[in-house]
């Protein structure tokens, strides 16, 4: 899907952000870079630098006159926008951008158009796009840079063709089986009588001693080379109380 | 929610990365800057430059030894790091770090940690994070610039503080405060002492044990009351090392 999509910068005037937009778009797996009317000489030794790794991008980069010759074959435009226009067009969230090119058609081909700099785009390039999309930014300051803004959008897309979200804690790759309750029932039962031996559970005023720390081991989920470790442990803490004094 | 969040770039070596972080925090209406160990003078015009609108970030940031004394008063922190890494972390993507800091508590102090340019956070300070995020990048190119790795994460808790998850709240109900970082560290040095008085960590063959035992006790997310009930643990198996035999 990401390879019917191309980025539109329209008339950049500063190098290092077409570079860094580059490498934003090649670390989310874009590669269609198309510069409509750049305002700045370009190839620029100051975005091939901020392109990093991402310099055959720009080896591949097409300019064009203007947004019109850009995006003449296209039949999806979305163009970036701040939130206030006079004239008004659908507007989609840049999470929704995933939906729309999820619903497009496989031959179609897609453009997300960046404005300039300074002024972003013109009304009568945005009367081109299909869609806005705004990113929310903050009141106190809600100019992003060029490259940020290609960044955030790209991120979107490539989330959007990955596989949905795992949950929060990815826990089913854990390196190590976890323990199972039985497992950690007898490690409670030998924790009980290590903290009694060494006087710091007292049978006859337990308080919420076992309580609490039972507690805290079921919220950690024990894999089963942890318990192992704790297991030495008390068995060494026993030895000590025991025997008395350091082993060598 | 956003005012709780700091951002800490570890030992980054470009100026200009420290501004452009800058400026994607207050875009996205964060403030609070750290850096941990800069490897480059602070401050900078290069900072000042990519920062444009956001210098002010840049003259309240806060400069320090490195990540502990960044993180010390915390009790949330997220490490960002590439997905390989030996000893794995509880992991949680970029869209679920929204639903973690709703499950806060309101009085705490979070973390988002960044690594260096070329290298990202060592295994060390990998350990003093509670979670791990990963940005899904291309294979073909999976090295994000520092300042849009900032802005990705930026955009994603402004997204969270938007539109709160409605995800149960799990944490926030807590009864007792959490721990502190500096709090868990002194309990993890507590317990390496405790455990080499009683022989089963041999500081000449120490292996992975306690990188094992952080791992173990950063993800169940200590509170108060239980590092209380630990050191107390701790010192009780200490005296029994060195007086030997049992309490009465």
């Amino acid at each position: 899907m990401l390879d019917r999509v191309r980025v539109v910068l329209v008339g950049t005037s500063h190098a290092g952000n077409i570079g860094g937009a580059a490498r934003a778009m090649k670390n989310m797996g874009l590669s269609r870079l198309v510069l409509a009317g750049p305002e700045v000489v370009f190839p620029h030794p100051e975005a091939t630098w901020r392109a990093v790794q991402a310099a055959d991008l720009l080896d591949t980069a097409v300019v064009t006159r203007d947004l019109a010759e850009a995006v003449a074959d296209c039949t999806l435009v979305i163009g970036t926008s701040a939130r206030e226009r006079r004239i008004q067009l659908p507007q989609v969230s840049p999470r929704g951008l995933g939906g729309l090119l999820a619903r497009s058609r496989p031959d179609e081909q897609i453009a997300l158009v960046f404005g300039r700099e300074d002024s972003g785009l013109s009304n009568e390039e945005l009367r081109m796009c299909h869609w806005h999309v705004h990113i929310p930014t903050s009141s106190s300051y809600s100019s992003l840079n060029l490259a940020a803004a290609v960044q955030i959008l790209c991120y979107e897309l490539r989330l959007a063709c990955l596989a949905p979200d795992p949950a929060p804690a990815a826990e089913s790759d854990w390196d190590e089986p976890f323990a199972t309750v039985e497992g950690v029932e007898r490690f409670y039962e030998h924790l009980e009588q290590a903290l009694t031996e060494i006087g710091f559970l007292k049978p006859s005023a337990p308080r919420q001693l076992m309580t609490r720390l039972r507690r805290l081991f079921n919220r950690v989920r024990l894999d089963q080379m942890e318990l192992n470790i704790l297991r030495g442990m008390l068995t060494e803490i026993q030895k000590a109380a025991r025997g008395g004094g350091p082993r060598t």
